[in-house]
């Protein structure tokens, strides 16, 4: 009994501590003196090449001019002054199709786990809605990637759609991928 | 009877009028010369708005640069020396998802119906299988465009996804999008 009361004590703190952590992270608009961070955080995302429908030697000049496009919003996870995660926010389609979002996500390697990527999401679900997006869609969400689908899950999204051996994973060969997909208005 | 007779002899008719009228079509890949015929189709399909999400209003260099892109496989469908139809042909995600094709199709108003639109699918089939592409997709078909999704289905593609509302219909006003998806190993 008395353990397990310690048990609780001690997840309490834990959960009280990462609720610390989470508040003492700041999200912000990201800029060009963040090209450094973020380039080191989108190489080692990509470099396996079990995430991302990105080529895995993608050069920095072309990972920056992806991620910093001008119809794109960029956006960084700043921890003690050190940033710890990237994420970027779009119109996933043009004219008739522009008021449905479209975002991406990236984590720093040793900061995973920590709750940073459902922050952003919940601050890139915010934005979403204040700049008047209507729905959002991930188009390419790998179905071997289950911490991801598990987040997207817990915040609202749904799988619209399985696309069969759309991913080709360099360890489990030709995965499925699915399309999720969250209404902005409810 | 007389009457059901000669009704199936002008159908039997017609259908090889229809079918020399397509062994006429010849489709090849697109050049600069083909920028004026292109952009008039290109143009004439996305102004209504209610097909694709395009912006309506798209100007001819932003069309051609976006029809005639570097990673994009650009052709036309010629009757009588005349284009009557153009379509594109591309991946449609890099590196791992690479294997997967996507193509875009668009038929002059005045030849729509007479089987442009299917003869162009089958060529598109035929060079993504000859480049080697494992799947096709089409990620954005709109829900009331049923002649599309007709040929779609008719040529072995499924809907494997429904984005709710995805799509702001002139008229209709939001309307679902399909997303479609056929293998092509079988």
């Amino acid at each position: 009994m008395a353990r397990a009361l310690l048990a609780g004590a001690i997840a309490a703190t834990e959960a009280v501590a990462l609720e610390f952590q989470l508040r003492m992270m700041k999200i912000r608009a990201a800029t060009e003196t963040d090209h450094d961070a973020v380039w080191n955080i989108f190489h080692e995302t990509i470099a396996p090449g079990d995430t991302y429908a990105l080529d895995p030697k993608m050069s920095r000049e072309e990972a920056l001019a992806y991620w910093f496009r001008a119809d794109t919003h960029t956006y960084v996870a700043e921890k003690e002054g050190r940033v710890v995660g990237t994420y970027i926010l779009k119109s996933n389609q043009l004219g008739p199709g522009s008021h449905v979002a479209n975002a991406a996500f990236m984590v720093r390697s040793d900061a995973q786990g920590s709750g940073v990527g459902g922050r952003m999401a919940e601050h890139c679900l915010d934005e979403a809605r204040r700049m008047g997006f209507r729905a959002m869609q991930f188009n390419f969400v790998v179905s071997t990637n289950v911490p991801a689908i598990h987040l997207w899950e817990q915040l609202g999204f749904k799988i619209a759609g399985t696309l069969p051996a759309a991913f080709h994973h360099p360890q489990k060969g030709y995965v499925d991928v699915y399309v999720m997909y969250r209404s902005l208005l409810t």
